[in-house]
C-alpha cells in the first residue's frame, strides 16, 4: 500500500478489459453475475470480518453512528447478492439495433447499442456501491475502475477480490473491476485526467464532491445527485391527498436526494391548509421554516417549538432530515418563478385539479422529474422501471434523471452498402 | 471593443432568453428562420462588405490561399440563406413524448424532450458556422454563446447582428444568440467556466482547440472531429468496386474528416490491388506512404515520385490532403487490430464480400460509424438522414457521430399519478 498505483497502467488493463468484455455474450456475463453473488455468499464470513475492522476503526476515529450505518455490511450481505442475481434477470442492452432506415440511395443506416468503454466511479463511505456498480458494469460490457471511500478500504479491497475471482472463473478479465487500493487522495485527480482509458465519470457523493469532479475532469462527468425538491399545492388540490402525498414526500425516507424540502401553497387555500400540514407532518417529527405569509395564517406560531420563521437560505437548502419549508404563493405563475429560482432541478411536482395548470407546470417547470399528482421519492430507477439505477443525474448530456442499464451504453452507426460511393 | 466583456451577463442574458425560447412554439421558431434568411439576403451588401474587410487584413496577416477561401462568405451567402429555410423545414424535436409506460401502481411515466438549454460554441475560420449553429440553436429552442474565430471578426458581427434583428422582428429575444465580439483569447477560458448558464460545448476546429476544451471546461464538451479513417480491402472483396470506393473515400472531399487516411489491403490480394490503386488515385493527384509489404509488391516504387515509404507516424496522421497510406495486413484479426491501435474511432470500413467477415468487422470495430461497402464520406448527418448537422461526435457520452436536431436536445420525465405515495 506504501507503493505508488500507477493509474496509467490500471487504465490501460481497464481498456484492454472493455474490449474484451464488449464480445462477451449475455450469458457470459450473467454466468459471472451468478458467480460473484455466489461468491459474496461463500466468502461472507472474510467480507464481514473486513467490514467489522473498518467499523472499528471507525468508531475508534469518531464516526457518527450515522456514518458507521452505512458503512456496515452486518445482516446486507445476503441482500446484496440477491440484487446482483437480479440484475443477472434485466434484459441486457447490448447489441440492440435501433433507429433503422434505408436511404434513398439504397444504404441501410442504424445504429447499434455498445458499452461506453471504461467507467470511472468515484464514491464515499457505503461498500455496496462496490458491487452494486460492479453488477450494473459487468451487465453493460463496461469495465470499472472504482474509488471508494477512505473509511470502507478494508471491506472494499475484499469485495474487489471476490468480484474479480469470480469474473476469473468464468473466463472473463479480472481486470474487468479495478479497485484503487489506496486512500491518498491525489488518485481521485489522476483518475479525473485519464481520459485516454477512461469513458465517463460518475461521483456518488455530496454536492462537494461533484463540484471537484468538474473543475478537475478531463473526462465527462455525470453530475446529479442533489435535490432540493418541490410541491406545490393548487388552490384546486385534493387537499385530503395532498396531505398524504406531502407526508410521503417528506417523510418516508428523509435523508435522499428525493425528498421534498420545500411546499409551496396557494394563497387561498394556505389558512386552512398550512395548520394541517403542520399537525399531519409534526406528528411525524417534521419541523418547519415558514416564510412570512405562512407564518401569519399559523395559530399561535411562536408558541409551537417545531416553527421558526425561514431564514435567509432556507429556501436555498436540500434538508436531508426531517425539516419543511413552507411558502404562500399567490399562484401557480409565483410557484413556478419560486421553483426557477431555488429548484436543483432534481425532482418538482404539483398537487391539483386543474389539468390546464398541470400542463403549465409540466411545460414550464425545466427539472429532471417532474410530478403531477404524485409523491417526489418516485423519482428513482426501479420506480421508472429501469430495473436497476446507477445514479441519477441532474445535468443535461447523455442521460437526465434516474440512469439504468440503457444510460451505461453509447451506440454506433452501422451502414451497409453496395459499393456506394458519394456524389 | 476594448471595453472589459462580462461573460456572467452574457450568460445570464442567454439562460433568460432560453426559458423563453422554450416555450416557443414551432411556427415562431420558424418565422424566426425564415426572418433570418431573409435578412441575410436584405443585408447582402452590407455583410458581404465586412467580409471583405476581414478578407483584406487577412490577406495582409498572410493568410494562406486555402485559408482565406474559408473565411469568404463572397458568391456564398445566398446558400446559406437557403440552408437556414430548409432548416425550417425539418421536423421540430422538441416536445415530442418517448419511452411512454404506466407502471403496476398505475403511475403514468414518460419522457418528454426538451431543449438543452444554453450551447458555448468555439469555431475558427469559416463565418457560415455562424449561421448554421445559430439555425439549428433556434430550432431546438436552445440560446447560443457563440465566440468565432479572430480572422473573422467583422463577418461575425455583421450576421449576428443580421440574426438578432430579425429574432426581435419575430417577438423572440435577440439575447437567444450572443456573440463574444473580442478575440482576447481568454474570454474562450472564461466562457469553458460558465457552467451556471452554459449546459454544453461544442468546439468546432482542429485536435488543439478540442484538447483545449476538454482539459479547461468545466461544461460538457463535445469532442470530435478528428477522423484517421481506414478501408480494408478483404480477400473476397469485389475489387473493381473497391477501387472506386476507395478513389470516393480518399479524393472527393479530402480536406474533411471523414476522408480516408490508410487502405489496409489483405495480403492474397495485394499484389494485383496496390498498383491498380496506385494508378486509378494517382490519376488523380493522390500521393501514397506504402508499408514495406506494399512496397515490395509495386513495381518499381523507387521510379514513381508519388510514392514514399511510409514514416514511423504516417498511420497516425490525419492527411485531410491527397496522401494516402497503404498497409498489406495478413487478414481481418491484423486489420481489425490495426484500426483498434490507430483509428480515432471516427470512420472505418470493411470491402468485402464475405457476410461472416463483414458481420466481425462490425461487431469487432468500436467507431462511431463503421461501414461495410461503403465510402466514409457517407459519415454525415445529411447522409444519415439527420436533415442537418452540428458536429461529429468522437466521444461516446450523448451523442456519436453526426449530431442532428434531436442531439441538440435533453428529455424530461414526466410523471402523471393519482396522488400516489411511495410505499
Amino acid at each position: 500500500m506504501t507503493e505508488p498505483i500507477d493509474l496509467n497502467q490500471i487504465g490501460q488493463r481497464a481498456k484492454a478489459a472493455a474490449r474484451i468484455l464488449a464480445r462477451a455474450t449475455t450469458e457470459q456475463k450473467n454466468a459471472a453475475l451468478y458467480a460473484i453473488a455466489d461468491g459474496l455468499d461463500a466468502n461472507a464470513e472474510r467480507i464481514l470480518a473486513a467490514n467489522r475492522q473498518d467499523l472499528e476503526e471507525g468508531r475508534a476515529n469518531g464516526l457518527t453512528d450515522a456514518l458507521l450505518d452505512r458503512l456496515s455490511l452486518q445482516n446486507r450481505l445476503a441482500g446484496i447478492a440477491k440484487d446482483v442475481r437480479q440484475v443477472a434477470r434485466l434484459p441486457d442492452p447490448v447489441g440492440e439495433t435501433f433507429d433503422e432506415t434505408v436511404r434513398p440511395n439504397g444504404l441501410r443506416v442504424s445504429k447499434r447499442r455498445t458499452p461506453l468503454g471504461v467507467l470511472g466511479i468515484i464514491y464515499e463511505a457505503r461498500p455496496n456501491v462496490t458491487v452494486d456498480v460492479a453488477a450494473l458494469a459487468l451487465k453493460t460490457s463496461n469495465a470499472a475502475i472504482l474509488r471508494g471511500g477512505s473509511e470502507t478500504l478494508r471491506s472494499n479491497t475484499a469485495l474487489v477480490s471476490v468480484i474479480r475471482e469470480a469474473l476469473a472463473s468464468c473466463g472473463l478479465p479480472a481486470d474487468s473491476i479495478q479497485f484503487i487500493e489506496s486512500t491518498d487522495r491525489r488518485y481521485v485527480g489522476e483518475l479525473l485526467r485519464l481520459h485516454q482509458y477512461v469513458d465517463m465519470i460518475i461521483p456518488r457523493g455530496g454536492q462537494s464532491l461533484h463540484q471537484f469532479c468538474r473543475e478537475n475532469s478531463t473526462i465527462p462527468v455525470i453530475t446529479g445527485g442533489i435535490g432540493i425538491c418541490h410541491l406545490f399545492v393548487d388552490q384546486s388540490a385534493d387537499l385530503d391527498a395532498a396531505i398524504e402525498v406531502i407526508h410521503n414526500a417528506k417523510t418516508q425516507r428523509p435523508s435522499v436526494c428525493n425528498a421534498l424540502d420545500t411546499l409551496l401553497v396557494h394563497e387561498a387555500v394556505a389558512a386552512g391548509f398550512i395548520p394541517r400540514v403542520i399537525e399531519r407532518l409534526g406528528a411525524s417529527g417534521v419541523t418547519f421554516r415558514l416564510d412570512p405569509h405562512a407564518w401569519a395564517v399559523t395559530p399561535n406560531p411562536s408558541g409551537d417549538t417545531r416553527l421558526a420563521p425561514a431564514g435567509p437560505d432556507d429556501f436555498d437548502t436540500e434538508w436531508l432530515s426531517l425539516i419543511l419549508g413552507i411558502k404562500v404563493v399567490s399562484g401557480l405563475d409565483e410557484a413556478i418563478e419560486h421553483i426557477y429560482r431555488h429548484s436543483t432541478a432534481h425532482s418538482d411536482g404539483i398537487l391539483t385539479r386543474d389539468e390546464a395548470n398541470a400542463a403549465r407546470f409540466v411545460d414550464e417547470i425545466d427539472s429532471a422529474a417532474v410530478f403531477v399528482n404524485a409523491s417526489t421519492r418516485f423519482n428513482d430507477g426501479g420506480e421508472f422501471g429501469l430495473g436497476a439505477e446507477i445514479a441519477v443525474s441532474t445535468q443535461k448530456l447523455h442521460a437526465r434523471g434516474p440512469m439504468g442499464l440503457r444510460e451505461l451504453t453509447t451506440y454506433k452507426w452501422v451502414v451497409y452498402g453496395e459499393n456506394h460511393v458519394r456524389a
